[in-house]
């Protein structure tokens, strides 16, 4: 494990994200990195991220699932033609189906880990499954599909989102 | 349409959530209201909302569909017994299944509508279905499993979550 996350290397013009941008200075700062086969963040809830007095927000939950599964994509979307993220920009991927299920209340006071895969990788598309633990224990899983980001998306971003 | 909000009527015990709660100072504080058949959320995202220049944070759009749904879940739920939420106090419905679909980059600068309906109604599950909807288009939708907060949940929160 390195300390270097995997969404230090979105380019500057697609780094604002407020889940996981590191140019978002109110943001949440999510962070991806490889462990083994898996991809893995660990992100510590604020106090404000709370659903009921002792458990986490299922807001911050669908956020972390959705992040790090754009990281996760991104790195298994670029390891499957040959290249590590870290050693160039990181591809970028948007969110196209966001699946959450909540299996127990996730309580707060501890950090979360959200441990992460590539199921399938195709040209344009990547599906990521996502387990979300506290304690030890699965509190959610999530399924996501992320494409990549299209360039008229990109260029639509560059204006600043103006047609 | 009035300016009480289904939220406003949840329980002080359970009013913490980041997403709804009117008691979580940081929180976004998102209101649904009765218009018609659906139940609407409107909502403005901060400046730091974001997920590229230009555009809305998916993460934000699946907490609007997300504590949007639990209030119509409430609202439907109590209706379907001839309770109208404001006369009482409204029903707190917790989080099974997430699903968002994001169709198009939703701009930001202007207000988001959420509508929503439930499309099946249980004893204990209400299944509900959303729009997210920027500049007159539909940008997302969601499908959400609520399920009424169980009484082992409501009395762990009491507790501040502890066993």
């Amino acid at each position: 494990m390195t300390h270097h996350a995997i969404q230090d290397d979105y380019p500057d013009d697609v780094a604002h994200c407020y889940g996981c941008g590191s140019l978002n200075e109110k943001g949440l700062h999510i962070k991806s990195r490889r462990e083994g086969d898996d991809v893995v963040c660990r992100f510590i809830p604020r106090p404000e991220h709370t659903a009921f007095p002792g458990f986490v927000y299922g807001g911050l939950i669908a956020s972390l699932v959705d992040c790090h599964a754009m990281g996760t994509a991104a790195a298994e979307w670029m390891r499957a033609r040959g290249v590590e993220t870290g050693s160039q920009p990181t591809e970028r991927f948007v969110t196209g189906t966001l699946t959450v299920k909540y299996l127990h209340p996730t309580p707060m006071g501890g950090e979360l880990e959200v441990r992460a895969r590539a199921t399938r990788i195709g040209e344009r598309k990547v599906t990521v499954e996502a387990e979300v633990i506290a304690d030890g224990a699965v509190c959610a899983t999530g399924q996501v599909v992320a494409v990549r980001m299209p360039d008229e998306l990109l260029e639509a971003t560059r204006r600043g989102g103006k047609a």
